[in-house]
């Protein structure tokens, strides 16, 4: 296979584009902003589920479905989240040939529906807490579309949450914020960094929303789940109310979170290189590329056979796939397993045959080593755990090295073409905010949940400020 | 807890909806049409998915997603699909505040966007055969809807092939009939008829339909899948062509195969009963509930310690639930258990602590045995598979007892008031078919495919018929 890849130097908005398109993660549809999600990128999706289910059913979440169409007249109920996503919604306006007496919007997000359901769900305290995730798409009519990072219909999990009391739906709050912070780090090899949006960031309907921050590898930031605490905002707008335990009638507290296939467009960006896709191997869908190579027909009995013995090692430890093609050279696929980010390749050839061994050949790095088939089911899970471990480090280093504390606001906007988060002074007023997203395209990502008490002044105003916070350009 | 079903002898629809709503697997949403699949349902549709998708992945299916969204060009392309489907889409007009300036239907299956995109993707006979299947949302404008039978939302996997040949094409829609059916077999419980359908109910767009058709306790049938072989109705309407081996240009042959969350409503219908649900313990989300009971507080920790001993021995063995709750009597607990459909129930109180065992008692037929704790392990799998096969036999049994070879038409009109499948002669004609769907409610279901050549008379108008097809009402 011949690779045609933009090289993230000469372009990384190309580079990511290329890539996505011919390592066929995903292709583009017919429709506007749509995409067609294909079976390699799909299979990552299904890694991220399976993780992300675990982890919520681990903390006593349960799945279920709510419909993809909300009456217009839901969608209005709560002032801030109309206003927030009435005009990004698709509209359904005829039914079964008929024009509909009410609009159905396609969800954007499903506080509505969902706390109309909880409303005759919840009666008393002993039904509280309500903690519930759904698996679906949704649709946000967005005028810029970008493959997985913004696309007209996504697919996301939400979860939706009623607890009793304000403090327990703040440490729901922050418990999901930390779920998807572990995922991040654990599975996908990232570490974010945790914190607070600005109300300007904030969820249309949410009192805090509080987000993970991910760096790619230019330096900008991508948003890499969100969890909201809703307070009672949802709750009085679709009156979920139970009977306390002291008998009085209460509004219930909720939170949501959200976590989309953006993510995959965020493990392309943050780990691969001009080759092809570099995968985390706790989310590559294939883990170990084995070839075997042979050039005399005399060899390939004996070759095939080894492969076998490969095989039967590796079973039941690693995601093995081996490529067994005829028709292509083995170059061809090596090309192929580095475009499509498959970890390890295994090499097996006659002098590998005469001596027991395999030649292996990290994805990352290139790093070769001759491995006895005998101890292929020892050392294979090894190596991907140095991957997987090498990867998050990457990753840790580039938030190290480019994450900077400025002061001062004309180097700022001298420094932020680079690329990297900077650390700054704000004195808290909207307009600050708003004349630096103007001024250099930089936004607030987050006040980072570990800024310490810190008397300043804002990086734009000068005016005090009193803990830091993070600016840079996000995807 | 308390239960209030109608039983089923004196209104089957209302028990069934009655039952549904308060095993809580789903409940009416606040849209026309629309239903809520509340977890104890989806739990199920994960067990099913489970099943299914491993299946799918066995022979050489894998996974994508194509858009929510169908232009209406799209629909029209395919001259028998756009008649049948666009009747009953819903059309989205509007996004993003504007008028579209071409309407996009939601889709009700994706045949069209599908074959559109794989027209991208094949060029050769290399890249044949293309293998794909899709878990979605589908939308479809219902009159008349059913919790889980007939709603205008589901849940649903389309799987979606092509293929060199026409043979090839054949072999692939009666394999994934055969892995519906063994999927219904295994999984379900459930034994349905295998045939073909007739033109009068093919899908539109096929040239052929295949179905499984299943009994329900009160003799009426449920289409539980289909798979249909498209010819190469979709590849001249998308133009997908690939270059054949021997260098010409040619369509490819199509199948696709679809099965819904419609078999959760098949499942309730199939084995519950008075008492509630009944699920096969393969898809119980549960399969076993344990209920720890004393009187007395110094009995408390002895049973309790017993209950860790339980679980220690089922662990990783049954999906296992103890309900520890003490608000709530056993006699509350085992009513909700068994309202829930969980399969086998455990009891552990003072003596059977005393005497180290625990008493079982299985949902179907609330067969009791006594079992050492120490063969827990052993024992409890053991019981689940009995149950599992019991009810496969059951639904074998009702199928056998309620089949019925008939000749005499008026016969027929008063036998089919009573449910059952009725196998009887057929002309052919598509007007004796609707007249005797006119005047008896009552359907081809299927030609069955192990139906024999037998020289017979049509059941309305005593024409010649070559074989037997089977009549019956139909959910």
């Amino acid at each position: 296979m011949a690779k045609n890849l933009t090289p993230r130097g000469e372009d990384y908005s190309r580079w990511y584009n290329d890539l996505v398109l011919q390592s066929q993660l995903a292709d583009y549809a017919p429709v506007k902003g749509c995409m067609v999600i294909r079976p390699w990128g799909y299979a990552i999706w299904e890694k991220m589920q399976q993780g992300l289910d675990g982890m919520f059913k681990a903390t006593g979440h349960v799945n279920a479905y709510f419909p993809l169409f909300i009456p217009e007249s839901f969608m209005k109920k709560e002032a801030q989240h109309v206003e927030g996503f009435a005009p990004e919604c698709a509209v359904v306006t005829h039914g079964g040939g008929k024009e509909l007496e009410e609009p159905l919007y396609i969800r954007p997000t499903s506080e509505t529906i969902i706390y109309f359901m909880f409303a005759k769900w919840i009666q008393s305290w002993r039904d509280l807490p309500l903690l519930m995730n759904q698996w679906c798409n949704v649709v946000r009519w967005e005028m810029r579309t970008r493959l997985f990072l913004r696309t007209t219909e996504f697919l996301w999990q939400e979860g939706h949450t009623a607890h009793a009391t304000e403090a327990e739906a703040q440490v729901e709050t922050l418990k999901m914020l930390g779920v998807y912070h572990r995922f991040a780090t654990e599975w996908m090899a990232i570490d974010p960094v945790r914190g607070l949006k600005t109300d300007a960031e904030k969820f249309a309907g949410a009192v805090r929303t509080y987000c993970i921050e991910a760096m790619m590898q230019d330096g900008k930031a991508l948003q890499a789940g969100t969890s909201h605490m809703l307070g009672q905002n949802f709750a009085r707008a679709f009156d979920v109310k139970f009977q306390a335990q002291d008998g009085g009638m209460q509004h219930v507290w909720n939170t949501s979170w959200g976590l989309s296939t953006r993510m995959i467009g965020a493990l392309v960006m943050a780990h691969s290189d001009d080759d092809g896709l570099v995968l985390p191997p706790r989310l590559a869908p294939i883990q170990v590329g084995a070839v075997p190579i042979w050039r005399k027909d005399e060899e390939k009995a004996g070759v095939l056979a080894a492969m076998e013995r490969v095989e039967a090692a590796l079973q039941g430890k690693v995601a093995l796939s081996v490529d067994r093609r005829e028709e292509l050279s083995p170059g061809w696929k090596f090309n192929e397993m580095e475009l499509k980010g498959i970890p390890l390749r295994l090499e097996l050839g006659p002098r590998d045959v005469a001596a027991g061994q395999v030649m292996s050949v990290t994805r990352l790095g290139r790093k070769k080593e001759a491995i006895p088939i005998d101890r292929l089911g020892e050392r294979v899970p090894e190596i991907l755990d140095a991957i997987q471990a090498e990867l998050l480090e990457r990753n840790r280093t580039l938030h190290r090295e480019r994450t900077f504390s400025i002061d001062d606001y004309a180097e700022f906007k001298e420094r932020i073409e680079g690329g990297g988060f900077f650390s700054a002074g704000w004195c808290g007023k909207p307009e600050c905010e708003a004349k630096v997203k103007e001024e250099t395209k930089a936004t607030i990502r987050c006040i980072p949940l570990d800024a310490v008490e810190e008397a300043g002044s804002c990086l734009r105003c000068d005016g005090a400020s009193t803990r830091r916070v993070l600016f840079a350009r996000a995807y």
